[in-house]
């Protein structure tokens, strides 16, 4: 297995060095990104690095040798030039597994950077225009309809096709990458009480509900429309296998309340397999130790389970 | 200290007879409600009922009676009339504080209520435009800019003016009524990553920014707007004494997956003292004897707490 890394920004290095130190690979590991930074944080971890000149010789690497390949120059951001190389590599068969560390997409705009993130980077890569952004963390699997809009384009964005397309992505990697046969699976309202049959909003009634109706009708075990309390109760006292969230906050504040930092955003829908961090930069705990890797560890060992699952 | 409790409809009659029973109180309690469902639910549970015909001359029972008073005939339904009585009580003295199980908005709509919910009704007894809801459950302490509104009108309603009326509303009554002297207080974003620098939307900028500007200079300690991941994760752990949330979903999501069925609706801005549970009416569960009297309790003991503290 060949697991294709790359560090991102901030503190992206130094919990990608943490991580491989605090969990031995046994696996081919190669970082994609600038020398300089990642060099840094091996040191200060105690990792070794074997510098990689072309990225089609990694096959011949031994297994537990973590290399460093740093992209040539290029007219995108040295971050974003290493997304595209390593998804490439994982489209060609060179890599099994993308795990990808924090990129701030605001600096990254000031460079033009036109993507809300890797998401839809990875979906423009990938050939695929409706990827969908998943998370594991703690006792949640959770996918979300939409992602990174604001608020005010949320309601507008949630029609009945993309939350069926939503609904069997998300069911379908739940099944088949993590083994839960038949996924119990719960599906928010847009709105407070899940519209509370009607009085706060129609979504439900119009989009979510007769979405929910075509999903049964294929087999698939949906309760909802329901509330996104009820949802996330039911799905963290082990009742449901998977939350289908409509929004960013409403899927992720309750996720990142009970996962301890543990989570692993998940990208479903692709033809490669990507794992990344779910935290960002934080640019104010560089260097300062405080960076907790705990997200990188759960993201390299979730690729690898998917790995080794799909070769079974 | 005299407490008065509107039962409500649904399972509300069942926890009120419970919660007594498991915590008899020592103060004078008054249901007021229909006395059928009252009746049979403290039969159920044990719960001795003695019946009053004049609220007038309820400062005349003694400590630990618990009192059933039934409305009139009246032009609304009987628990929309029920809570006019006891707020009215609690305005003109009779009563310290008012307690409430709940009530099924669309049934009550169907009968012609037009208010989206008991804090709407307390507003316009009491003669106030702007009450904030507030909720205290498990570690948290959440108050919401705007509550059961549909989630497309919510971004139109977050005016500075009105975050700045919301937080100073809940800190003043964290800090008096709860005893947090300094309290930490995190401002949520309406964005996700609290519009991550104006690429996710500009409320931050625009509104919520400004008024925790203004609200610094008036001494309080605030932190936002920041990312509600952030904002719960950090008073989980202890480090905010008070989150203050943008609309439903983003605040009562986190805490009901942290607080164990505990939560408590308090609302603040009255000129009373109103605590609630912070559940529906669950008709599913009536008589079956798993609704869980868990947030009646917790709202009999916050109200207890706020009376005596106020008391003092």
């Amino acid at each position: 297995m060949t697991l294709l890394i790359t560090p991102g920004m901030g503190i992206g290095p130094e919990v990608t060095a943490r991580a491989l130190v605090e969990n031995p690979p046994t696996e081919r590991v190669v970082l994609i990104g600038e020398a300089g930074p990642m060099e840094a944080a091996a040191d200060q971890a105690g990792l070794a690095l074997q510098p990689i000149q072309d990225l089609e010789q990694v096959g011949g690497m031994s297994g537990g040798v973590v290399g460093l390949y740093a992209p040539q120059e290029s007219e995108e951001p040295v971050p974003v030039a290493a997304v595209r190389i390593a998804a490439k590599a994982c489209l060609s068969g060179i890599a099994d597994a993308l795990v990808t560390g924090p990129i701030h997409k605001q600096r990254l705009a000031d460079e033009g950077f036109s993507h809300r993130g890797h998401t839809g980077l990875l979906g423009e890569i990938c050939g695929v225009s409706d990827p969908v952004m998943a998370f594991v963390g703690g006792s949640l699997r959770v996918a979300l309809v939409t992602t990174h809009l604001p608020l005010s384009e949320v309601p507008g964005a949630i029609r009945s096709d993309r939350v069926c397309h939503v609904v069997r992505t998300s069911a379908k990697a739940v099944r088949d990458d993590l083994g839960r046969s038949a996924p119990r699976i719960g599906v928010c309202g847009l709105n407070p009480h899940a519209g509370e049959g009607g009085l706060l909003g129609t979504a439900e009634q119009t989009e979510i509900g007769p979405a929910c109706v075509a999903l049964r009708a294929d087999g698939w075990d949906i309760r909802g429309p329901i509330s996104a309390e009820t949802a996330f109760m039911d799905a963290h006292a082990g009742r449901l296998d998977l939350v289908v969230a409509m929004y960013h906050d409403q899927g992720l504040v309750p996720l990142k309340v009970l996962d301890f930092g543990r989570s692993v955003n998940w990208t479903l829908g692709l033809p490669i397999i990507r794992t990344s961090v779910d935290h960002g930069t934080a640019f104010d705990l560089c260097g300062t130790g405080k960076a907790n890797p705990a997200s990188m560890v759960a993201a390299i060992g979730l690729a690898q389970r998917i790995v080794r699952r799909r070769s079974l």
